[in-house]
């Protein structure tokens, strides 16, 4: 059975290779490179392009970081806070932010957990959020989660597409942070998989990252766009930051524990704006943007759900 | 004994003459003004000034909400979620963001909660976050607030200035919001104070917003700046960003319990912005400010405290 380094080991592969790939796709950004170690064991490597020709901002964090479980996790989890269980923790996060409003935003999430006591999981996901939403291109987002879900079990695309439905949804204004993607987690040894069956779907989706985005990348970097464009998106970035703020548990758990605040809110953008009771022109492109940021959206023609 | 609704109304005569005292100052801007109803009793008032000469986004909100008290008010009282108490709350709530970086950002609020079990509290306070401090700025705040609290008890000023120290406070960053002010809630009718006494004193910090940040948009209003100093201006509002939508318990119970949201989030910038690992330059003005953001500053000379 594959062991928690191992994996760590992979996933910081992950991080490389994804950087490397989108720095192609950009063409003239470079990411920067931070190492961090955390004080009770482990570290990471917070990896930032800025000001590319595609990425306005982008940041790919890597981590595995381990010790005695802090008092806040043990809580989270519903175990004795008082426990000497020691936990290990590693994962690959991303978000882009582009310069052209009609790229969208990405965001990309693969993670594994283990304690002491023998418990371990998987988490993760990948889910958009465009500026102004492409028909075309939120299906062939959709139609690659699918794709890989497909491969591993055939019912993950339907529960995974659930999953962020539900999870990326900014209660306070009723509306989706984007068109979703798949959201999971607390996949477990259940339902006939092992650690090596659930880690080859993680393996999957984090593979499947760099091939869709730089896909959305080259179809819309070079679509042109105008100032009230640049203004939309901003709002819409205005949006992900009240999501992540405000609602992200990954957020509020690493902002509450002492996380390394630089890497957790790397996710944030480079320029975002609130207007007071802005509403976008009836009939307008952001108008139908905004008629898409609802839940239970199906976007894959034929989905027998 | 003053009832509830001479507060409320009280209240909306403050709200419409801060108004009128802004708009002065600020010479072009003008307040729009939108009226909202509660479903389960009340509503409010919020005003919004947008691209004034001085102001560049400010909003005044009144409220006076009533009805049943909901599970999450009553939970956090710590009172039996089925009770059937009904409550009453009101309140005046401002936040002004400037153009001139060298214009400091203010909040306000004073607010009044009764239930009818006949328990009943004032809150409030005033804090001002300054892009770039200005020590003699600073200190004239702190002295303003200093008189105000003076003239109803010898300790308020230092005991509510520690509030504000405490409660201003960005967790994750390691720094105040600003350079503090004075934060108070739950003052009830306890140490010789009645309902009489307390509203005195509430109603003097309500009063002493207008003429003090009249003085500050004055003074400050035609210091030149440049793309630099904006630039500046749009991290710190970043950080105030951070502080409402991470910390700030107003704003989370708001969003918690469908507040409406439009008013709530009108303490939002109209522009921030999010650099990675930013550090301002060795012996800047940028690095002087965050100098100052930290508890216990003394902004009063002579200060018994």
């Amino acid at each position: 059975m594959i062991e928690k380094e191992q994996i760590g080991d992979w996933f910081k592969g992950l991080q490389a290779d994804i950087c490397r790939s989108l720095e192609g796709a950009d063409g003239v950004g470079a990411f920067v490179s931070d190492e961090w170690e955390r004080p009770g064991g482990g570290g990471g490597i917070s990896r930032v392009l800025t000001n590319g020709r595609v990425i306005e901002k982008g940041g790919v964090n890597f981590s595995a970081v381990w010790g005695k479980a802090p008092v806040p996790v043990l809580k989270s989890l519903h175990l004795d806070p008082n426990s000497d269980l020691s936990f290990y923790a590693t994962g690959v996060s991303i978000v882009i932010h582009p310069n052209n409003p009609f790229v969208p935003i990405i965001h990309m999430n693969v993670r594994y957990f283990e304690m002491t006591d023998g418990s371990w999981w998987f988490g993760g996901g990948i889910d958009l959020t465009p500026h102004y939403v492409v028909e075309d291109d939120a299906r062939f987002f959709h139609q690659q989660l699918k794709s890989v879900c497909d491969r591993h079990d055939a019912g993950f695309y339907t529960a995974f597409k659930k999953w962020a439905d539900d999870y990326f949804y900014i209660r306070h204004r009723k509306e989706t942070r984007g068109i979703g993607g798949i959201f999971f987690d607390y996949l477990k040894g259940t339902d006939g998989f092992t650690k090596d069956s659930r880690f080859a779907f993680v393996k999957d989706v984090g593979l499947a990252f760099a091939p869709t985005y730089v896909n959305l990348m080259k179809k819309n970097a070079d679509v042109p766009f105008n100032d009230q464009n640049k203004a939309w998106q901003a709002i819409r970035r205005g949006r992900y930051v009240e999501f992540n703020l405000v609602w992200d548990r990954g957020t509020k758990f690493g902002l509450d524990t002492d996380g390394r605040t630089e890497s957790i809110l790397m996710s944030l953008p480079p320029i975002a704006s609130w207007l007071y009771m802005h509403q976008p022109e009836p009939g307008s492109q952001e108008e139908r943007t905004i008629s898409y940021l609802k839940q239970n959206v199906n976007w894959i023609e034929n989905n027998s759900n």
